[in-house]
């Protein structure tokens, strides 16, 4: 007899614990409705200043939701109580640009000089999406979303640089404007699309071939929209070859207390 | 015979060369319309990632329109071409909290570590209100705007704390709500209200004793609104005694080549 799945936490405190406990190692898309979910990127002090600077220059992929004070693995602001070093799912670790481990936990990896970002990420805005009556492919099909590597180099800071990593999302093509309009009010998670409809302007030249995630197939009529992701700091890790960055797993993401 | 005061650029480049020929020392409000004017705040590296975490946590009165790298003085992304060593009319030197001097140019005090932030400032929102149709008193009066010290505690980080410095505008009360509305749009440059209606909730018991600027009188049936202001990096230098902060002189702005 196997001990019952525990059911999908609804709360952020009750995802916490279940990844405390590494109850549910799983993709978090879908649990606790109505919170805002971020990717995570954690580096040294020595690298923290050049990445923010990163990140502020490219807010579609890298909106700054928090960055804790070194040492401190507690996001106080969007998630007070939360430990970033234990409630997640699963971590990426990637050393001089190389993934090195995908552990369930870092505390053996965190010092005192670790610094945390949290960046918005698109779980959210497919939430605003479906509220307005905006269909989610990847859901109906019941697969994760499409997440390419793009050809937009994205603006560099200090040691920083690399592609942009982008989700793609189909949209019937009358509703585009609507998905236009309802993400850009929303730049703290991702903000509007970086490109509408000609994958290969981005040197996307297959759909059927994403990088990260699942083949989402567009419907007819559908457009394909793309919007930043936050998976774009792993990017940046390997093409900078940073000597030490821990991110969530893709997929994998720290959940805040934060209501969208 | 004296020689004619140069009349008021509308160009940034002009504002820039005249600011570097030190043509026109003076409040730079109404210049270089449909222009994003930016307050200025340069610190060491060493003080830099502190006071990025403690803009990031306190976005309506620090919204960072860019950070340059450490020792560049160029602001490449908003303003290309541009030196913050020369072309700003005034500056603000604070020294372990105290202001000491207020030079029209920095040359002499810029170092290889330098870090300036260039943050968003309501003279591009007031354009924004003024656009739609809402008065500016203070344009109306012939007077700079009214900016108060409130008893907002920011959001500290690292070293860096100290009380919000708040702007306020006098708006008739049937237009508050489109206000409202205009700037919350406009996160770049301070977005909505922080206050509506009661200035001693702020800590401000006398409007016409404003810590900056000029005082500007409500008509009747107008509201006193209160937006976060760009000159609260003073008030933390001030309060958090950063060994060596230099700023624009208040009223005396950076113009980038953004548009508005």
């Amino acid at each position: 007899m196997t001990a019952a799945l525990p059911s999908a936490p609804s709360l952020p405190e009750e995802a916490w614990s279940a990844n405390r406990l590494n109850e549910r190692v799983t993709n978090t898309g879908g649990i606790c409705p109505g919170y805002v979910q971020a990717n995570l990127a954690i580096l040294p002090k020595r690298d923290a200043f050049d990445f923010m600077r990163f990140a502020q220059r490219n807010p579609r992929p890298c909106p700054i939701l928090e960055v804790t004070d070194p040492g401190d693995p507690e996001p106080k602001l969007t998630a007070p109580g939360a430990d970033l070093r234990t409630d997640l799912p699963r971590y990426a670790v990637y050393r001089s640009g190389q993934l090195v481990d995908t552990p369930t936990d870092i505390v053996g990896l965190w010092t005192d000089d670790m610094v945390a970002f949290l960046i918005g990420c698109s779980y959210s805005f497919e939430h605003l999406l479906v509220a307005e009556g905006l269909p989610a492919r990847h859901l109906e099909q019941g697969v994760n979303g499409s997440v390419f590597l793009s050809n937009i180099e994205c603006v560099p800071a200090g040691k920083f640089r690399g592609k942009m990593v982008v989700s793609m999302q189909p949209i019937p093509a009358g509703l585009v404007e609507k998905a236009v309009e309802i993400t850009t009010a929303h730049p703290e998670v991702h903000g509007g699309p970086v490109h509408i409809g000609a994958p290969e302007q981005l040197g996307i030249h297959d759909l059927a071939q994403p990088q990260w995630g699942d083949v989402v197939h567009l419907a007819p009529g559908d457009v394909p929209v793309f919007w930043g992701c936050g998976i774009t700091p792993q990017q940046a890790a390997i093409e900078s070859c940073a000597e030490l960055m821990i991110t969530h797993y893709a997929g994998h993401m720290f959940v805040t207390s934060q209501r969208i």
